[in-house]
């Protein structure tokens, strides 16, 4: 194998908090170390544009702290085809970029697996997400920022769930993944988490909520994942309010809110590490892995396996506990 | 006028940030100047409950930072009628509560000013909503915090707004009032505002996100005050896609989240303000006033006058600033 | 007078939060009315090293939410000469700039009033700085956003305070002017306040703080001004160890963590009318003006008025309620 | 093995936001399993004075967001004396007290530790500091939280550094651990990171920053632990001052700022795992364990073990990147 000389870095996919802190990292381990790098705006739909930015270790200045990505990112139809990947692939070399480090979630990773795998450009993939939903990282980048903007949300609405005696409905996103709302739930104090890991029947909701009622409860919230199967916030707050008028009730769609936000120290560090490793493990001769974080250590995983396997990430102890610690 | 030795302080209708605060200052006022104060909770209801809590100066010790209010309120259909009125003025005269300190919107106040005018107690209203919709005060309580809290949102809505090129439709609280919607707007840098105050036809605004789109903006923020006549944030939404389809757009419901929160600075000072000058002004003789704020000073307004005027708050220039300063 | 056809904008002195705004709303109102605009980087040298940029309404986008100034700021004692005065005009005029916006504090308004005077430049003021220590503007640019850190900062400080039977001595900014520590003292529910503009004696505030350890106080916070007499927080602390042993006391100095973070709604709004307003005053053939807030509207203070007078801000209710509050 | 009925829970040493979560945490699982709990005051002094606290279920309710500890924490030199431990252990016994949970840092842990082995009740120990220096678990409670309250800090005070090309040197906690100075460093984009596990030569900070500012770095950020062997901020300003005048330079020293604030997320979760935990393993059956994080689980390790191994916590890559990430 020939030595890498040039990288390409780019975002794609849902943007997450600690997105511009890893393209910081990876660009300044790449100059640090002798490299090229290049930024691909918009993702794959910049390869196709060769939309490409030659980047220095001060345009990564200042940026450590800012939500979003500076290289955006943009959904690409064509890419998926094989024409557009060959299109992809040759304006790249065309460019002289000879190894990509891919930031986002399983889509990014599918894309960037394919190319390598077709055209044999090594890549490197950053779990980049606010869901936690990709297998080979404990957790994803922007889980962290999205889950502290989600219980500061809470602790808001607390104060005035608590001076009106009322029941909140909160929605939070995670798209398949009741990551987001299994921690903000237990963090955010709540009494009830709706998952899409889980049935929960309506029923079973009432009979709870009627208990910490009459157990003197002055007001409650109730944390529903977008992907829970009742319906959303809106829905299951309807079924409620049907059987149980004891409060009033109030619905809450965070939305894209929980997107944005200047990364938290553990998101920033997270990203820091992971850029790092990338650059390094492309310097090292790997492809097609996985960079993620296993309990405190950094780790490979093929990119075969960590798009093979499944997820599930909630922690049984997490679960057990929604119904303790609300008594 | 027999000598003020007894007063009670309540809070009432939505609550908003600086309500402690104000408790904080009305009981430490009172308590210094050698009166007793009583709390009561749940206002009207309350009263008609005799609900009554003999407060120390301890007992609003560390509430001046915490968002609610402690001595919750409560919607109460009875004391609206004459045997309500009387029944509240009884239970409050049989505790020896003899003046009343009011902390709410216009409803508070109005039901203040009928327990005076019909059983003459004397009562001083702070205006506490985050609406900023009252005559008699520059600022309401609350409305500081409240739009703070909105501009951290699209702050961090922004971040990902840019990241995706994308039109962002908020929704904003503030009833019949655009106070939070067009200072929040300015504030954002959002790119059009729609008031209650102010028709906006669709067409004008799509026109304008055109010429955004033209001028290279990579996303827009468009602020909905919830008492727009375009029907809220949603429709909107749905009625710009069907002509306007360059940006993703999506809709956000901040809601309750903007009633909460630690009060900022501003409110927590206008709070502690208003809370002195409401026992002062009691203990001077004074009656049926709203205590508010006019420029830098606290002044007095007689309640007939704070409840017959409208309160249109919206400044000129900042109504033009919204097209100027988005370009 | 000849008709403004490019303005100059600068920053200059401390930075404060809220200037970014402020040159937002200059440069998009000058381009809006026709104009074009420089920005001047780090302020008076600049003007000595041309150092100039043509901004347009793209180059100020994003940045109504960022702490500092991106034109800098910087000392320059050359510029104070005739001769470095002279120097500065002539590089404003054969750039073609005829008219100034220049945001700051006291220095920075003596400035341009002298360049104003001594060629003819015509030149508006607006007060910048988290001081609030110029006659001509309620509030200057920064102050609000400035107080919401220091209470920020108090209200962290209040937990571990309470958990430890604590004495906390908290250092905040404002030269010669006690207003941050006023508000910040009220908004914190602080125990004492040392103010520039008044002589505490020690031995006062040891009684103080007595009486409220016998009142069952389990902890206390003093805020001194870094301009009180007593020669700051350290020295504050140390002499009233020697009396006072019943807590347990620590120091903290914020420092320049008050010059920073992201501006407060009420400083992006002010610096947004502020900016706004000064285009339109040079429009209007205004010179030599500050550029303020009275109440809740924008006015006009001849620069020899506003640098003559001295500003004394500090509220007389808010000085008596220290005392009355902290009971 | 006598069945658990009643269980004390205490904290001492210095205060970790987080640890109001972990009570809440470990007095509802302990009601919830049908034990008794009881809060015990200002920890080992606490017992000395029998300050006990019967709490239910609704004492513990909204405190999870509240940083501090509503137990409170003192130092306590009569508990180590062998009376002072006996009279501590008679206490609780005679209150029924049949087994604890310590929350707190290695003393904290040391005294359980010879509560058990003198008197044989059993004891779980929670790693409650800010200092993440403790062996038997990855973080500490409150290290998250701190660290983030660094960076927020570092976030303002590089606003204002990049406006004025200035110098900051910023000091932070963790005495004997750099484990905060090094996270925040990372995580704040700092140029350097004076740690006490490392020896950093003046000289060597010198030519970095110089190497820096010619690279056109506008400015510069360098966090001093507070255990470094430099001697503190304001003593490395001073030397570094001497040869280095490029930039203005100036110090901040957060202190007991870093130990208060609403806990984040990550602490809420944790506090609520290890105190969920705590309580079961002691009905379990289990004496003298640290319960702790490792990875992404909660594991026992022996108190003897895990005070007496060394808690050296600095990850290698973390180190690196230091220099190779601020270029």
């Amino acid at each position: 194998m020939a030595r890498i000389k040039k990288i390409g870095v780019f975002t794609s996919g849902g943007d997450a908090p600690g997105m511009n802190a890893c393209i910081r990292a990876v660009v300044r381990t790449a100059i640090h170390d002798g490299l090229e790098v290049v930024g691909i705006r918009q993702g794959y739909q910049g390869m196709l544009e060769s939309n490409f930015w030659d980047m220095s270790a001060r345009d990564v200045g200042n940026i450590i702290h800012i939500g979003g990505t500076i290289l955006k990112t943009a959904r690409c139809l064509e890419f998926k085809t094989p024409e557009g990947t060959k299109k992809a692939y040759d304006n790249l070399r065309s460019y002289g970029i000879d190894a990509l480090v891919a930031i986002g979630g399983d889509g990014t990773a599918n894309g960037a697996s394919r190319l390598s795998l077709t055209h044999g450009i090594p890549v490197m993939c950053i779990p980049g997400t606010i869901d936690n939903d990709l297998y080979g990282s404990d957790f994803t980048l922007g889980f962290d920022t999205a889950t502290n903007t989600v219980i500061e949300a809470i602790d808001k609405i607390r104060d005035t769930a608590a001076s009106h005696n009322r029941l909140f409905f909160i929605e939070v996103m995670g798209r398949d993944s009741g990551c987001i709302a299994l921690r903000a739930g237990i963090a955010g104090g709540s009494e009830a988490v709706l998952l899409p890991e889980r049935d929960t029947a309506i029923d079973e909701l009432i009979e709870k909520l009627s208990s910490h009622a009459n157990n003197h409860k002055s007001s409650s919230i109730v944390i529903v994942a977008e992907g829970d199967k009742n319906g959303g916030a809106y829905h299951v707050a309807e079924r409620v309010k049907e059987k149980f008028d004891f409060y009033d009730s109030k619905v809450t769609i965070l939305g894209h809110l929980q997107r944005g936000g200047s990364p938290s120290s553990f998101d920033r560090v997270l990203a820091s590490r992971l850029g790092f490793a990338a650059v390094r493990a492309l310097l090292n001769g790997k492809d097609r892995q996985m960079v993620g974080l296993r309990g405190n250590a950094i780790v490979l995983t093929p990119l075969e396996e960590a798009l093979h396997f499944s997820h599930f990430k909630l922690e049984d102890d997490l679960l057990e506990m929604i119904n303790v610690l609300s008594i």
